[in-house]
């Protein structure tokens, strides 16, 4: 939460989509560009699992922001065109309720008593700040990774609320492999022996488990082809060797970025978006894909899959855009031979810029 | 180890390959078939990190081994033309020598105090069982994995040794993303609240450690395609539903394999069988793999690769062929398309017998 964060604070219970509720909720959220007249210029971005809503610096706050390339006066995401929203997810701990928030019934956080969350109420959340701030109907929806997830949700519980969709590294619902990772991250933090259901202090934090689901995470979230570019088989001297250390370049590449994300994301939170993630299903009401996209927009679809990612696969990404396709969307696909598998939308900007800045034209 | 494993006793100190000395070493074997007079008909095969010398069944042990439906009577690996050779590797908990054994100057577990471990070591305490039983040349070695490391490790230090080689989903060195995969199966052991530096009891197991370990290589072993195909988005009923517990066929498969996995392997031979893995590099006396080939052996090469293995890639596969071809051996290459992944060699025979069987005849 930066200088740049506003806050929508909902105090009456909230009934979340599997029916717990929570007494009320507050949503963190940031946005670049202006709102026009009639309120037609807005683009509402989902996030990644563990980003918070600061996708890019402004005046307010110069910080560079998790997509930083990708919005701004000028940049894909024009800021001179469009007013461009991103909220943070709720059940993450960057400012809205989740996990790691206080339940004003305790005066606790809520850790494993916050009741269970679906990728659908992450849209719901999203869906009340983009009612606060009076948008009857989106210019755009877009979310990479779970945010795909979520702008899928979007399309299934909000119909006609927006123009056009994004749909990035993303999926209908996950593979099985991809539960299998996430499964194992899960189980990770829930046996560290800090993790104590859910009792952990500051000072004893799960560390060792959230950091083996960094490590899984990065792991996934990159590829082999990419790594063997970087590292190859290079040796490491930036850790002290010890008997079962790190020996390789590749080790203490994922040492320095678990160490940099463990004291950053709660693990309550981390367990609540991760099972979202497993049992969401855009599909789940036995409505096809296509039916799906057939009552649900009638703009520009953009669909872009990486061919090294294997957390999303591209197949699932083709999935989307045959749907598409088959309802008769106007659809604009592309399988990107970007190396840096399912982070590409994070890093290979020269790829990514382009066909979004297309959509949106 | 059953009523047909045999074993070779050295009692002088043995020198590792990277210097250490073990005061002497036990090992397990198994054998299949006659050695005819000549001594010119055994074939040595070498395994995985965590298979035993049972590789298959036999009058004294009617348990099917490891790789039961390739090797006996008129199976690929056909035992009434060959004498069939399998021992436990050095390092290894299933009979023969490793950090699980008994260091007789201290009369306890030699756990993390066992020497450090090379590929290289695995390969010349196989050879001490053939030189043991009066072989002079083998008819072939053969190598799938792990076993395909040490074949290369053979090639390297005894060549001429062997007339014929069979590289089974493996490679010359492993890739930096297979690397990442064991390191953190490692990690996961070492940072096991009963792990202790080693000092593990009986009841007090790193189960959690070996089980997350076992569930990250199963993931690896396979692939996303299979568990697609087997599993799609199944839910499980067979354990008990739990708030982060498994929900999904897939967690439970996971779930049944790795418990059945950590009561029968030791931790620390897992880590220093899997480092190992990590640090053989065939090439890293900087001979090329080319010239590997060209002065170690003069018959025929088999070299096997599945196109869904993500552990050992099948490039990798294609580099073994590759060189081989350059070196003028006549060499016989599959690339695979079972869709069990790294483990296809262990479940897809009628793909994997029929090259094994052609490179015997």
């Amino acid at each position: 939460m930066g200088p740049a964060t506003r806050y929508l604070d909902i105090d009456q219970p909230h009934t979340l989509y599997r029916g717990d509720k929570l007494p009320g909720l507050r949503l963190a959220w940031e946005s670049w560009g202006e709102l026009d007249a009639d309120r037609s210029n807005a683009i509402l971005i989902f996030t990644g699992l563990s980003p918070g809503a600061h996708a890019a610096s402004s005046k307010r706050d110069p910080e560079p922001g998790w997509w930083e390339a990708m919005i701004g006066p000028g940049r894909p995401i024009d800021t001179e065109r469009f007013f461009v929203l991103c909220v943070n997810s709720l059940g993450s701990c960057k400012g809205s309720t989740g996990p790691a928030s206080i339940n004003p019934d305790t005066g606790r956080p809520w850790r494993l008593h916050f009741p269970e969350l679906a990728i659908e109420d992450i849209a719901r959340a999203s869906k009340l700040v983009v009612d606060h701030l009076g948008i009857e109907q989106l210019h755009g929806i877009l979310g990479p990774s779970m945010g795909g997830l979520t702008a899928m949700a979007w399309l299934k519980l909000f119909p006609q609320t927006t123009r056009n969709v994004a749909l990035i590294s993303t999926a209908c619902s996950a593979t099985p492999f991809a539960i299998s990772i996430r499964s194992l991250q899960r189980e990770a933090i829930v046996t560290d022996r800090n993790f104590k259901d859910g009792h952990y202090t500051d000072d004893d934090w799960p560390e060792v488990g959230m950091r083996l689901a960094r490590k899984l995470g990065m792991i996934t979230y990159r590829s082999a082809t990419e790594w063997q570019q970087r590292f190859g088989r290079k040796r490491q001297d930036y850790f002290p060797q010890t008997l079962f250390g790190m020996r390789f370049e590749v080790e203490s590449y994922l040492e320095t970025h678990a160490r940099k994300f463990v004291g950053q994301f709660d693990p309550c939170c981390y367990l609540y978006l991760s099972r979202a993630m497993d049992c969401f299903d855009a599909c789940d009401s036995d409505e096809s894909l296509k039916a799906l996209f057939d009552r649900s927009f009638s703009g520009k679809a953009l669909v872009i899959g990486v061919e090294s990612d294997f957390l999303f696969p591209i197949h699932q990404q083709q999935e989307l855009a045959a749907a598409l396709e088959a309802s008769g969307s106007e659809v604009s696909y592309h399988a990107l031979p970007s190396v840096q598998g399912h982070d590409a939308f994070l890093v290979d900007f020269d790829r990514f810029g382009p066909p979004i800045r297309e959509w949106l034209e």
